[in-house]
């Protein structure tokens, strides 16, 4: 079986956010798959997807601390500067954390390890939702 | 359906280079696919593929920069220095950025986002024509 | 065909290791592919997956002597400090390098190039055994 789709994720402000709850509920044919793979595909390039620890928040604000000192806005060689400040670092981001995720499935759910959530990138100041496109494929239950 | 076949793509200098039209146009199964993933996945250790901005060229430049000062060249603790002072950046860049690309597919096209394209990234100074393994699958239309 | 299992790799020391044969030996399923794709999912927040040179040692050592400079213990801006000083940077190279890998496979065997070989990242100074979930899937032979 064969399914896609495109979500919407609702619009967040700069930083990291636990989404695994919002893609969930939003691919209702995730309870159809015996065994089979998801995958997401973020269509811009200044956000981004990655797997990390999903209970404690202070490691979202540290991944994001970490990232505005180790890419930093304003640097002297930047010539892509016409958007903003925000905007290289954040084509950056996107590449480091990259735009996509297959995640494992079976019997109707994501196998995703108990510390494990996915982040959601938002790497600009002042973005809208973002889309992903979600293909989700395997054996019927 | 499966479609497996080895591209090559044509030799670059060292930096971030837009190769959407030439991966698109050396897979032609890609026409027959109605819904499915198409896999990219770089046979080598020293080069990169990501998604990213397609528009402006400065941001392929200032990539760049962003990594040549991030991932230095001759760090005093590099052991691994024999092939040259290029080439221990080199693997590191490669696995910061990744060397595979899964990207979905819908009515014999590449679904990205308006301002996507697929960088090769080349880290070595002199280095030739790399091998990409392509790997498509999916239902066909 | 599609196949999945959980694989536990033997506990490494904090640093980068080649992992390519354990990997192989554990999913016996790869001999019976004749195209398809294999999927390893780290099921931790604090170990990675990445493809790399295969040969010199020396290039293991320089990745996490590159990654201990760049990625500091003991940030004066990290919040996440309760599970020790090695934790923060570890969940920070755990969403840099990946959870996950897609290789490609043909006649029974993983296409990777000649150099590449699979590391495991062990992020985390005193961690156990980690387990990946394999996701196999391709026509039969």
């Amino acid at each position: 079986m064969w399914h896609q789709q495109v979500i919407q994720l609702a619009p967040r402000k700069r930083g990291f956010h636990l989404v695994t709850d919002e893609v969930r509920g939003a691919v209702a044919e995730l309870a159809t798959v015996k065994v089979g793979l998801l995958h997401l595909f973020m269509m811009h390039t200044s956000a981004s997807l990655s797997i990390n620890e999903n209970a404690d928040p202070t490691v979202r604000g540290d991944m994001e601390r970490f990232f505005r000192e180790t890419v930093p806005e304003n640097a002297p060689y930047y010539q892509h500067t016409l958007e903003g400040a925000d905007d290289m670092p954040a084509h950056i981001l996107a590449v480091l954390l990259g735009p996509s995720l297959t995640i494992p499935l079976a019997k109707g759910e994501m196998l995703l390890g108990t510390w494990q959530g996915i982040y959601l990138g938002e790497h600009r100041d002042h973005a809208g939702s973002r889309r992903l496109t979600v293909t989700l494929q395997g054996e019927a239950r």
